[in-house]
């Protein structure tokens, strides 16, 4: 997501954003004090709070003045960071093969169950907000969302993977919630089922173009040369879009390379710049972002819907400019 | 629990039982195989259906007579899959020591998320149902399920664990769904607030009890001789009111072997006997059960608001057995 684009949203919601940046320290307290010292390494530091900001401004597009965006976009964050959480759980066969783990401070376990109270938290908070229908779009997106990530997890180092399995995985892992997200502001506003599924629309083709994105950069050999983190869908044998597009145009010599590395998971340090020079090869990783700004046009024209507005105008702009983000 | 009894219980709702198996099999589908593939390993292949059957026996207790029960006996039984799944999840630490694992089968990670599944599963019952009461209640529980077991985390391997921290961990980790799964049943029958308290009571204390029994039989030197697993929460590091027990009435020389082996976590093969011959010298197995029978005593008194019924004296005995079972 652009840096410029997501900024002046948070810029025209900054006191809807602070005041859910509060719920969402408030209501991730316990008790038990490692609940709130865990969440807070993820929750509390931070981080972009694009999904919140999705059903902020989704409620302010549809002319909502309440207060219940506050509370639903702490939920969405909430959820947002159980994903994470449980996504940071390795496996025996990963550690076996000495990867670092993503949650090497406090271990799987607190991961996990830190994951759990976040998960619950947020069905709590939408009891209190007292929408079925709220509850109704959240539960399926969790629902879907982990389906979303079971498929990853059986699609994972084999190369037979289809092109629809692949958008199955980033549907459900990433854009069903960013389409829950921008949902649920158009159904606190008691907008008409038209106008809600536009949001819904918006939010699911922004989350394809996210996702893409996110696939692209992780082979991108610019942002390798910056110094930044690339390769870790290739280290875990992931079949992103990107590899699914360097694979079917592979010679047999490199659908060896792709079989050894990412199939069998045999892999070297050398390996890393062979498949990012694949990649490039192919045009895969420009092939990406193409497939995403397909998306990025679709989810501008959902919101075609709503009359001229400085926050569809944003909303627009931080669509347009998924493609062009670089972190 | 005692079979007999429990079977007493399930023979007097046979026909809510396997309408629940029913939904049980059919909600836990998905297009995505391994969900319902991992699902049936632990939810379809039975088991005792313990929670449940409180929901069944509630509703019917409350002289409910229409379906919702079913579907939400259903939710209940997902919730406490999902946390044994979790449950299962290992950690780092506990693979170096060379454990097994008891997700062995399909990793940790599939355990996260079709755990995941199951839980948004659970809401998504719920918002079927329809009842924000409900599902405040549920979602409370499991917020205070995860609380538990974050709990018995941080206390793992601490020698100083107070009995008090020990009682807040078996209420959050079983007492409170066993109180929620007897507080729903009263809710869709529309009882008054203090019938569904009792309820929520008798599930409160049957849980503690239940979960004691649990903890007693973990150490019980009859089981090793029957062949049956003991000894896990010993290695494990996790500090149960056997434990608990047989520490405040340690020597000098067993508060040693207690740091070692429970708070250094240093094991050798010959000392579980050593643990099971301590906790039979402080007769700690004992009073563990006598403190489980207090708590079925406040159980049983809890239902004495509802008229005697055959309902209510299958709801007795379920507690009463408590302490009797054997597995």
């Amino acid at each position: 997501m652009n840096g410029d684009a997501l900024s002046r949203l948070a810029t025209l919601l900054e006191e809807d954003l602070q005041a859910t940046n509060q719920a969402i320290v408030a209501r991730m307290d316990s008790p038990v004090a490692l609940i709130p010292q865990l969440a807070a390494h993820l929750v509390a530091a931070g981080g972009k709070r694009l999904r919140p900001l999705l059903t902020l401004a989704a409620a302010k597009l549809c002319g909502y003045e309440g207060v219940r965006q506050i509370k639903l976009a702490a939920c969405v964050e909430f959820i947002h960071t159980a994903t994470l959480l449980h996504d940071d759980v390795v496996d025996e066969s990963v550690l076996r093969r000495g990867y670092a783990s993503a949650n090497a401070v406090f271990g799987n376990k607190a991961s996990v169950l830190v994951g759990d109270f976040l998960f619950a938290r947020a069905f709590q908070l939408m009891v209190e907000d007292g929408s079925l229908e709220v509850l109704r779009i959240l539960s399926q997106a969790a629902a879907t969302i982990a389906e979303g990530e079971v498929l990853q997890l059986t699609t994972q180092n084999d190369l037979a993977t289809t092109e629809q399995k692949y958008f199955d995985v980033i549907r459900g892992k990433t854009a069903a919630l960013f389409a829950a997200a921008c949902e649920v502001g158009g159904v606190i506003a008691a907008r008409p089922a038209s106008e809600c599924a536009a949001l819904a629309q918006f939010g699911m083709d922004l989350g394809m173009a996210f996702q893409l994105v996110d696939d692209a950069l992780d082979y991108s050999a610019d942002e390798a040369e910056l110094g930044k983190t690339v390769g870790d869908d290739f280290r875990e044998g992931k079949l992103t879009y990107p590899v699914l597009l360097a694979i079917a145009a592979a010679t047999p010599s490199e659908r060896e390379f792709w079989t050894r590395t990412v199939e069998q998971g045999n892999q070297t340090q050398a390996d890393l710049a062979t498949a990012l020079a694949l990649i490039q090869k192919h045009g895969a990783g420009f092939q990406t972002i193409a497939r995403a700004e397909k998306f990025v046009t679709s989810a501008v024209s959902a919101l075609e819907i709503f009359a001229p507005s400085s926050m569809r105008d944003a909303l627009v702009e931080v669509a347009q400019f998924t493609t062009a983000r670089r972190f």
